[in-house]
């Protein structure tokens, strides 16, 4: 927030340029599944209590046993994986990071506002797995330095290439809840990691870092692996079809079942033609042709459809 | 979460020492109140999507205009006042600051842990404002170091005595929307600065650090004067109702509408007498005499006084 940073989801910001009311858009400019997890009922004790251990221990469980990870490797929650991006770079002395792009880009301004030097063969490297916006995969081959942070907040669409195996010192992986889960807004975000570095993420993260809300919906949610199996299988299809409408207007570069990467003659001019109809897309700075979409819920495809 | 460090909130640990059901239990170890701000109706967008500039601006300005914030300085919303306070140390340079004791103990543990040298002389204060547990406010007089930090997480029931007007350079002002507002699991508190200093909180906290729900109930909540009013009255009324119970057991030390200051003869004999009844108080590991109490809701208050 109060970023200058490119980001997607600026719905504001192109009801300003397009015009329309916020309920008129579909925001496309982001990689959120659009049919969020059931929020249900919550308990009053989540919006009124200080969050109770607990609770967090349920969390906590929950997402060992949803990312199979390793015996004698820590979980810490964050209110957002943005959250531990952000206080990352504390954790380790300063040195030089490799952020093989383009990718998502707080993790180099992290770094960089930490006072770390940008730069191959350092200290430290990130790789986002898979990679966001074009949807690479990375092999353990890819853990060249001797600090590594391994960003999975897609890979909850394809967990079988996950690397959370190599969880340990110096090697800390990152998972998202707002994306698969769709609930982008509750703030719920895991570090995975040794003990020693876990501690001292906690230490900068405070007390009660995650809502009591988070805590609680969450936990039901990575318990549910009904939900998750049937989700996967619906955004693998979804990613198909968007894949069939825009085969007319440019050519797959890659993807999740998220978000999809399409090189287009003038991306720019594609953005502003969606924008008009109140389709918001997603444009690169360093790239003239790159067209990011991310997937409509089930009441945008036929405006899609029309569009495109 | 996770902390070694003493608090209150720890419902779990009282059900694991004293037994019942966690709805049993009227839980005064916090200071936090027992009405929260009605919740309401929340957008599905707040839980969905990321938080937006929107949403975040008319939190800000609702801030500005509730708490008075002076012109030309800035207002950050953080999860909790505790990210922030975990955040402080790492935006000065290492030094020595001086947190006058007793207090909450977050304040001396986030800077110890930050490398600070701990006590009076230095470069940096830390005056919880009125201060917890006694109640001790503090005057304009006490901001004697270059580098203050004025926690007023319990100072909406006593606005008048607000030191917002100095938060500037150097003088950064915390406030917390969770005790206040009786929604404690929903994380929101702010810091109030120069604009450089809350750039730099901005950074380590990372963009979209607060959650769509607080962002647009903290909005709803500090824009609702009226409840604010109603809510001193009534909390002013039930902690005169409160002293009066305990008048018989022990002398009153201070404290805020929010929480009470007791001296009994034995604190850990009283909060065990109140434990077998399944109300859970606050004892403090540098004292055997103080025990603070929260206030209960409307339903509790039979209950309490059937106990004492």
């Amino acid at each position: 927030m109060q970023q200058a940073r490119d980001h997607g989801g600026g719905v504001d910001a192109a009801l300003a340029r397009w015009g329309g009311a916020r309920s008129d858009w579909i925001d496309l400019s982001t990689g959120i599944n659009p049919v969020p997890y059931p929020v249900g009922r919550v308990s009053d004790m989540a919006w009124t209590a200080l969050p109770d251990a607990g609770a967090e221990a349920r969390l906590i469980a929950a997402a060992r046993t949803f990312w199979r990870v390793p015996e004698g490797v820590e979980i810490v929650a964050a209110p957002g994986a943005s959250a531990i991006i952000a206080a990352l770079p504390g954790l380790w002395r300063l040195g030089r990071v490799d952020v093989p792009g383009p990718t998502y880009n707080e993790h180099e301004a992290a770094f960089r506002a930490g006072g770390w030097e940008i730069g191959p063969g350092g200290e430290a490297r990130v790789i986002v797995h898979p990679n966001n916006p074009d949807g690479r995969l990375w092999s353990a081959d890819a853990l060249t330095a001797p600090r590594m942070v391994i960003d999975e907040s897609f890979c909850d669409v394809a967990p079988g290439h996950s690397l959370v195996g190599a969880a340990g010192p110096g090697r800390i992986v990152l998972k998202s809840f707002g994306k698969f889960w769709g609930l982008a807004g509750l703030r719920l975000g895991f570090a995975i990691g040794a003990p020693e570095e876990m501690a001292r993420l906690r230490a900068r993260l405070g007390p009660w870092a995650v809502s009591g809300l988070a805590l609680e919906i969450g936990a039901r949610a990575l318990e549910d692996r009904a939900w998750a199996e049937a989700t996967r299988q619906r955004l693998a299809a979804d990613a198909a079809r968007l894949d069939g409408l825009m085969a007319a207007h440019g050519v797959l570069v890659g993807g999740t079942d998220l978000f999809r990467l399409y090189e287009v003659v003038d991306a720019a001019a594609f953005q502003d033609r969606l924008g008009r109809a109140h389709v918001l897309s997603r444009i690169f700075p360093y790239s003239d042709h790159w067209l990011r979409l991310g997937l409509p819920g089930p009441e945008g495809w036929a405006r899609l459809e029309a569009v495109l």
